[in-house]
């Protein structure tokens, strides 16, 4: 199945400067030099791995681009087999040409994360390195990155697979003692067997926890705005994200028509989650958004109320009501009541909003003021000291569910060896530990587990 | 000036598998030896052109990606300089840490199409080679994208070059002979002086007149599609779409939600232009619809008139008045009379029909019958020899306008040299001649024009 040629684009879709078409397989080079002519007239066979090729793609006798070719020799590729890198230009008709041309002569369209399929059918990478790459893709700050990177450089999937290993030393001296059990002889020694079981023990309770914080940084930590319509959100949102993004919308060289509702504070995502106004209560209409309101805190980790200083000036009152209700009825979820629009008010009208309502910020969307002291707020909010202190950390349910899995065997192996059970019975526990450490690392697989991993992936990777 | 080292990301922006960043200058390896860890300690300076290194983008301590980043050493470089091109993965964040680690390494943002400038400035390209590039990358069908190509590997720039310098060398004959004036010498031959003229004269009103052809395949053909709502428009487009692109929207794994405008049919752009219904004429508001429809009518260069058949099966008559109203209108412009829906009328219906409309298509969007028809009718409308002969063309309204005067010119010199003009005369016109030749391929250029064709650009290019 996996000795054809595949191709894809590999960078994104649309117009650039240039694009990068990528073929893999035993015909790679073969298949690229019947369409490639170089400059100098070189064969491309002959060429030596990791070299670049000016030259021409021919369509027979059309040129369809000028191209950089380059040319990777398994083993030493991404996927492990042959690989060929075609830069040109980047116009989309271009693209399509090449691949079409690649098409005719014997390759074979790439499925969604084929190529990084290859490499891990090939050993170039274990399944949590591979799936570790989709993240690094996908990841927009730096929290979620940092995690991407350290997970596809092996720091979480070594961890596991040096474990694995000695478990399955124990369990083979275990399986070795099943054959001499008339002998009644102990290859294993138990005590060191329980101080790896409690080491193990250790590892993946550390690791099961820190799935609630790797799962907030890869999903984002949801954020619910709550306030009546035109208190200034989507200017506190353009405030936050220019605190953070200033720089980088700029070099992105792209127009932001909309503002996004992900953005990064300190390197961690906030989702920010949209909700309609709370005080419309008058009529049955009215009463759905209240209880939309209530649902999006519910789906939130922080609620941020925001009301107008300025309008709501006379009114602080009402305000203040309207905080007990959210904080009664939500007692355990942060709540950050910001007091907008504040440049407009005068001193004494400032700290009647500080007597009326307790430990408000006060903030002026406008000027920026305050705005340094939310995003810090919104930071304290989230244990990030794990990652602080550069922990490894689970961000994958999948691998959430197997650590959870294996933990449980585990489990049954101490209270096994606790209460001296027999070789026979300990093995199969110690194995289906092993088969839950081996679905992490991808020693243990099978077809549709792979095709649902790479199936996220996207076509070119 | 060019002396700084820029830098920009060369692929489109978004997320995809993999992005390139590509840095050029004198300074571009030193910079990026500073942030780059091979896997086997290379000391980037020490690499041959050409050649590919896998290692890491590192920001202090900090591992930013796992990169493969390609070397090329001045003059084998798209710019002429050092080029380093770095291949990360393709998520926005990543790109934009890597580039801002380069900013602040000493790195400039590139402006949009610098490094083509570069290339330019550094004698790699000349100028209608340049601009060629930038029309490769925005063309979307085989037309355009043939002759830009044809342009960008100097095909109409070295033939204007060519006359150039037999041009300048006459010149600097006719020019002696000023500094001998009073021995009055000839020393450029001026039968084979006249012979050049004319050869110059012929070329220069061929790429004149292929200007036409070249404008309408650059630009696409702009199609007025009028009729009624609902008469099957969309579905038109669509079966157009299928007929020649069903294969290439499989390909580029995109989802096509919206119709495109433009549609390329036999390697031809057509751009379908929207109209408002012509037949709703009953108050002011309607007739503002009837004036669209002619306002579109006027600036398209073909016609489609589409009507339900099946609607109008007993009402044919008004339909032959309104095609008449159109024709008579605009008897110079091509006018396409589509019978749509055909697939529900018997042989009588459909015998009526060709009956009482000259000149009608019957077909039908829905089951495809009569869409081949149709792009052939649309094809033979436009005079393609020149393409299917594969002469230069002329697309740059920049070029036609230096051509129009250097054409201007020549003439002059032309009649000069017929009636015996004295050779500082005649020095002057062949001058000017020769200054906008040089327009074209950009040996006469300043800062303006140059601003004006790279401003065209995409920032990468």
């Amino acid at each position: 199945m996996h000795n054809d040629t595949i191709v894809a684009l590999a960078t994104p879709s649309g117009s650039g400067a240039i694009a990068v078409i990528r073929l893999s397989g035993s015909e790679a080079i073969t298949i690229a030099s019947k369409c490639f002519k170089s400059v100098t007239n070189k064969d491309l066979k002959e060429q030596s791995t990791h070299t670049i090729h000016l030259g021409h793609i021919m369509d027979a006798k059309k040129t369809v681009d000028e191209v950089l070719l380059s040319v990777f020799k398994n083993p030493n590729s991404y996927t492990g087999e042959d690989v060929i890198e075609i830069s040109c230009h980047g116009s989309s008709y271009i693209q399509q040409e090449i691949i079409q041309l690649f098409l005719r002569q014997g390759c074979r369209m790439a499925t969604a994360g084929e190529f990084t399929l290859r490499a891990f059918l090939n050993g170039k990478l274990d399944l949590s390195q591979a799936e570790a790459v989709a993240d690094l893709i996908s990841s927009d700050n730096e929290a979620s990155h940092q995690i991407a990177m350290q997970q596809m450089r092996g720091g979480f999937s070594s961890e596991i697979a040096k474990l694995r290993e000695e478990l399955l030393n124990f369990a083979s001296l275990i399986e070795l003692e099943l054959d001499f059990a008339e002998e009644d002889v102990e290859f294993a020694d138990r005590t060191q067997f329980k101080q790896l079981i409690e080491r193990i023990n250790f590892v993946l309770k550390r690791l099961i926890d820190s799935f609630a914080v790797g799962n907030v940084i890869k999903n984002g930590i949801p954020v619910a705005i709550v306030g009546e319509p035109n208190v200034g959100k989507s200017t506190l949102l353009n405030a936050l994200l220019n605190e953070d993004r200033a720089i980088v919308s700029e070099i992105a060289g792209t127009t932001r028509d909309t503002i996004e509702d992900e953005i990064s504070i300190g390197g961690i995502g906030f989702r920010f989650i949209d909700t309609a106004g709370i005080r419309e209560t008058k009529d049955v209409v009215e009463s759905i958004g209240i209880k939309k309101t209530f649902e999006k805190i519910e789906q939130s980790q922080v609620t941020i109320y925001l009301f107008d200083a300025q309008k709501n000036s006379d009114n602080l009152e009402a305000v203040r009501i309207e905080v007990e209700k959210i904080r009664n009825k939500y007692p355990q979820k942060p709540l950050l009541v910001i007091a907008n629009k504040i440049d407009a008010l005068d001193d004494l009208q400032l700290a009647e909003i500080n007597r009326t309502i307790a430990d408000v910020l006060l903030l002026s969307a406008k000027t920026g003021f305050g705005v340094e002291q939310l995003t810090s707020s919104l930071l304290n909010l989230i244990n990030t000291g794990a990652l602080r202190n550069n922990e490894t950390i689970v961000t994958n349910s999948r691998h959430y569910d197997a650590l959870l899995k294996a933990f449980e065997e585990i489990q049954k192996v101490q209270h096994g060896l606790e209460t001296g059970l027999s070789g026979d019975l300990l093995a199969i526990d110690i194995r289906q530990a092993l088969y839950h450490f081996g679905e992490i690392t991808g020693e243990i697989t099978n077809d549709d587990l792979l095709g649902n991993i790479f199936a996220n992936f996207c076509i070119g990777k």
